[in-house]
């Protein structure tokens, strides 16, 4: 299978699209700019919404459901979120199809035209905020702590599979405080959920920090972002949280009555993570065979294929094979026995090399003379042969080791390109070769940010919290600067 | 909390929606038809969708997701289909907002109109067989067999919270089979999976059988139904599964190669369930108390409350439910622990029974004391007194007993408003008083059926698959029939 990859050295882009589709990700479909995420894919998206739902409940979030439509009216509310998003909203007009009288099929009934016109969500803060004006009266109404899974539509022009889609799946949560202090620590818990997430089940390091105020969520106050490192230099954006003080509040005029007694705007929080993550996952560790996924989010973390020339040796193998699968599900491994004989095992290794299986196990007629079991990591492309007996010990641990090796390749490799850097022409020059990024000094100006961006297609991806006070000059302007900002150039 | 709900004798319809807004399912937002399923009821929401995803993928499925939008010329390719959806779609027909230069706010931007209109997905058949389209050549590409958890929007004139709603959540699989055989056998394990969840875990008894022409899916050869009873004597659909034959494969030319090498078109199947379930659970349990909930669908199965008169009282109380939240949980049980000051313990007892949880349990001084505590049966309202050591041990078998018991209450309500008829004014009075589900002969036109609901509002709900043969003449118009269909009203 992987001769049908594109070198991912010769087109990183290309690379990345074959990918995709090759390992049954996903597709565009027939809709501009619409995936269709297929059940390999989406096998992985669960059991990236199970873990996250897991975290979110944790930290005492509950789950609800808000419409697909949001009035025109409600979403021009917020200035700076309208002025954001105006320009990518699929619009419904109408809410009939009839015959064409004269012949020209299913055309749109224009007597079913609707009095005020309903925007697809793009996000849903207006609609939320909306609904929360009549729940919250008192400070006893408050916190609150809801979370959506959901669909959102953003009219992209340029779109690639997972990173950029006019539709997408992502969840969205929605706080609502009486105090600044609270919101923002809930901001802050948020954006630590999201990279605790991305390192620990993604096998992905992140750089957390504040973007700058070009770089914000429109109606946001701040903005909170993880920043991953792509293999090809790039940034990706991973998840974000904001804190949008008490924009929405007003704008919905949501109002509570405080322990003592004053009226006063609630504070509010919004954060998200989307199918976007499903690129991270593939450009952060894939390799010219496939994709490589990190065993906690691999739908299938051991695959199992027997090495036969006829049906006596394969029952002989089956026994085996059945024996270690359900060994390996009993402590929770999820094991994919492949016993079918339309493809050779070569070809069987491929594809589950394309797919990113953490393990395969392969057993042959020697295997059961020896008793033993070949067994293949997908992280290294090593292969090692070990008793049979071992294997329900093995594999488990087995399992972590590649989680962690990983995760550490990746942190490695963003170590080895992240640069300081503090002349222009160094900057100029790294972004093209080797990429990755880069901690500059920065003026603090809008002015500055977009000459850089305009310059270089890079961007400041965010103030790092760990950022220290360092005294320097800013790389573009040499004005004065007390600390470091990540630039990059991204997804 | 109880003296908010209207009675439910009095007025059956406004009893309901109180329960759904003072249990906190659900709210009308503020587009039209549109509702917002608040936590709790999302909670519900939830359990139904694990239990319904783990019984598909345990009969082989697997989940993708496809486009929330259809071309319109997608959607009209099957005529029947179109023909039973064109009067209820929403439709994009714009994709850019802009600020009007006249003043007038924002509005939508006229030059950016779309070729061709999308229609907000009432149902994915089309979409869906077009990606199908391209992932089927040969019969070793079959079955396929994919479920889809999704929004999708009709554009309903009369609403109702959960029950018709202009968006709703739901689960629509679709799969593409080599023979016809094999297509009729997934639409009756569908069936048949949804029938055996409505009775464990809705604890609702239904009737599974056939749909007359006139009330198949609107693209299907044949259409498989649950039927379940209301308290009014209302009966209510909740579950279909349409065996579609070739009419999809056709419209979006899907050929595959047979095993013989000849070619034919695909057989399909399409089934769902939605939010429309919550509707059943509620009007199949609740009581003037409140709802209802059977236990293996309730959020919360058990809700601790102290009694207590001060803070000390409060503390050792709590150890004693601290306990018992520990021990019962480990048993999987999920428990809730009350300790709120600022509402009375008679206030907590009427709101969770409002809110339909299946066993409380009460500890005051006494029972310390005692070594006691109460246990309260939400379906009987029944309480009884028992040693504290043994509640880990009683618990699990209560949540049992609620469950069957109301199981049970709903079957022998059924037994007792399900009347076989013969005589057309029968027919009528008993439509009338007290409802309920009527077994009558019917000859087998859409004329009679049309008929007999324009002077009833019954309809057929199903023909039951269980219906034996039994020689009688039609209850309308006399005519030989060769078997009992049940007519009901219905939501």
């Amino acid at each position: 299978m992987a001769k049908f990859l594109t070198n991912r050295e010769e087109n990183y882009s290309q690379w990345y699209n074959d990918l995709v589709i090759k390992a049954d990700l996903a597709e565009n479909s027939a809709v501009r700019g619409c995936m269709v995420i297929k059940p390999y894919g989406y096998a992985i998206w669960e059991k990236i919404q199970a873990e996250l739902d897991r975290l979110f409940k944790a930290t005492g979030h509950v789950n609800a459901y808000f419409p697909l439509f949001i009035p025109k009216s409600f979403f021009s509310k917020e200035a700076a979120h309208v002025e954001g998003f105006a320009k990518e909203c699929a619009v419904v007009t109408h809410y009939r199809l009839k015959t064409d009288e004269s012949g020209k099929g299913i055309v749109v009934d224009p007597t079913a035209k609707l009095e005020e016109e309903l925007i697809i969500r793009p996000t849903s803060e207006t609609i939320i905020w909306n609904s929360y004006k009549n729940w919250i009266q008192s400070y006893r109404d408050l916190p609150i702590l809801i979370n959506q899974w959901a669909n959102v539509v953003r009219w992209e022009m340029r779109t690639r599979l997972f990173l950029r889609t006019t539709e997408f799946l992502w969840q969205e949560g929605h706080t609502a405080h009486a105090t600044r202090e609270e919101a923002i620590e809930e901001t802050e818990k948020m954006i630590n959920v999201y990279a605790g997430f991305a390192e620990n089940s993604m096998a992905l390091p992140v750089i957390k920090g504040y973007k700058s105020e070009h770089e914000r969520f429109a109606g946001a106050i701040d903005t909170f972002a993880i920043e991953a490192l792509m293999q090809d230099g790039k940034a990706l954006q991973a998840g974000t949280s904001h804190f949008l003080g008490q924009n929405f509040a007003k704008a919905f005029d949501v109002q509570f009555t405080d322990k003592s007694g004053k009226l006063d705007y609630v504070w509010a929080t919004s954060w998200g993570v989307s199918t976007r993550l499903m690129g991270a996952i593939i450009m952060g560790h894939a390799d010219n065979n496939g994709l490589v996924l990190p065993p906690k989010l691999a739908p299938i973390q051991v695959v199992i294929i027997p090495i036969f020339k006829n049906s006596e040796q394969l029952a002989l193998i089956s026994e085996t094979a059945v024996k270690i699968k359900a060994d390996l599900e009993q402590k929770g491994i999820s094991v994919k026995y492949d016993n079918r004989d339309n493809n050779t095992p070569g070809w069987k290794f491929a594809d589950y090399e394309l797919k990113g299986v953490p393990v395969r196990i392969a057993i042959g007629p020697r295997d059961l003379q020896n008793k033993t079991i070949e067994i293949a990591r997908r992280d290294t492309l090593t292969k090692e042969t070990v008793p049979v007996e071992k294997v329900s010990e093995l594999i488990p641990k087995l399992l972590e080791d590649i989680q962690s090796n990983i995760y550490q390749k990746a942190f490695n490799f963003r170590k080895e390109n992240t640069f300081y850097v503090d002349k222009w022409d160094e900057f100029v020059n790294k972004l093209d070769d080797p990429g990755g990024f880069i901690m500059a000094h920065w003026d603090g100006t809008a002015e500055t940010e977009e000459k850089i961006k305009e310059e270089t297609k890079a961007t400041i991806r965010c103030i790092p919290f760990d950022s220290p006070d360092e005294e320097g000059n800013c790389i573009y302007s040499g004005k004065p600067s007390h600390r470091r900002v990540l630039f990059a150039r991204s997804y």
